[in-house]
């Protein structure tokens, strides 16, 4: 089970819900909820008697269950939906499409953000291995937005298994890496099937981990390095690696 | 004055006054902050009965100065740095550089965000005009880390008069906009003087500010476009405008 948080993104899976896509175990609103955001959440759930766990609570409540200042006083309990690379089917002589790799990141915000920005670019699949930290964390949950639900996410152990998995499909990866000898990712070919694996906030992908990919790139800078954060390096990844596509119809 | 708080931010305050370059009224530390940070933090100067303005506090102290759960119990307060347009030099005849516009964003921490990647990418300026959140907001100085005081930021009134002052001095201005007409940012020709504006989280420019620039330019994206939050944006935008540079020598 996971706790999802805020009107949005509580209508969000509660339309999955209608839609027999996601299993809610409660639901808990306080009524000033139910009147504020009556556009995302539909109130009659809360009224109705059969719909058992769809419960109506005091502000005191939310603000004791909520994990920010300021709650929205909608909350959800849902069941996970946990996928491993196997689910994902990637295999030789079929498209696989593009990926990213999670690899050891800590930080439930950044995972998050990097959620809603591979949901923005049209990714084919999100994989977090080696210890990334908790799709189903609260915070993960909350910065991911809606995305956490939309995307395909697979977890995985070692990225070597999922290296081995993704050549085996004849699936390129690509390590980012802090190193001035890397290519650059504005001169990389992410044409065909691809994934690019992101490393840990603080130490970057392990020397043992960047070998296991096929090639090395970096984001070059011209300005305070540091100031570049993980969740941002990999919006920049992830816009490149669509970039090439970008007359598609579709745009911010 | 302004806020700062924590360890890293409020360390390189300290060397920023310690080389004359910040005026500091006060800063508080509790006891455990300044044995805990001590690489950021130099502890002589809490200790030193000359420095006056540099207090002890307790951690019950910290926590009711902190802004954020987790206080790291450090806090400084500063002089602002008000800078107008003017104070940029902004001239027909001379190298202008690159420039962002934050035209009425009211999230501090999206304008935070794109100060640490306008760092990260090499700015020569940035530009918050039409009553864009403050800069000297805590959650804005805390969310561009050190940024803030490295960064060359300019006060200005409506955009209008801001595009007025580039297009006199040959900065060619492009305006941020959602709109499957405008040219794409991997098709902008960035190179030389130029200016882009990015607009409000919600509303994005108005019609008449988008006017007020040379050019159009948009972010086609191919998925849930809803995901691209106003910080993520910008950073992309920022990465396309230095994208041609990367080949230099400094690097992520």
């Amino acid at each position: 089970m996971y706790v999802l948080e805020g009107a949005r993104l509580c209508g969000e899976a509660i339309e999955k819900y209608r839609n027999g896509e996601l299993e809610i175990y409660a639901a808990f609103a306080s009524e000033k909820a139910l009147e504020r955001y009556s556009q995302y959440i539909p109130t009659e759930l809360f009224e109705d008697e059969k719909a058992a766990d769809f419960f109506t609570v005091s502000e005191n409540v939310c603000d004791f269950m909520s994990g920010t200042k300021g709650s929205q006083g909608v909350f959800l309990i849902a069941k996970t939906d946990e996928k491993t690379l196997a689910d994902a089917d990637i295999s030789a002589g079929k498209r696989c499409g593009k990926y990213i790799v999670l690899d050891n990141l800590q930080d439930p915000g950044n995972v998050g953000t990097i959620l809603r920005t591979a949901d923005a670019v049209g990714i084919d699949g999100v994989v977090m291995c080696n210890n990334c930290c908790e799709l189903y964390n609260p915070k993960t949950i909350r910065s991911a937005m809606g995305s956490a639900l939309r995307l395909n996410i697979y977890n995985a152990g070692e990225l070597s298994e999922v290296c081995g998995v993704f050549a085996k499909a004849g699936v390129k990866t690509f390590a980012a890496v802090i190193d001035s000898d890397a290519t650059s990712v504005a001169k990389c070919d992410f044409s065909g099937s691809c994934a690019v694996v992101i490393g840990n906030e603080g130490n970057g992908l392990s020397k043992e981990d960047a070998d296991c990919c096929d090639e090395k790139i970096t984001i070059k800078m011209h300005g305070n390095i540091n100031s570049l954060n993980a969740a941002m390096a990999g919006g920049i990844i992830l816009w490149e690696m669509f970039r090439e596509d970008n007359g598609r119809d579709t745009k911010l």
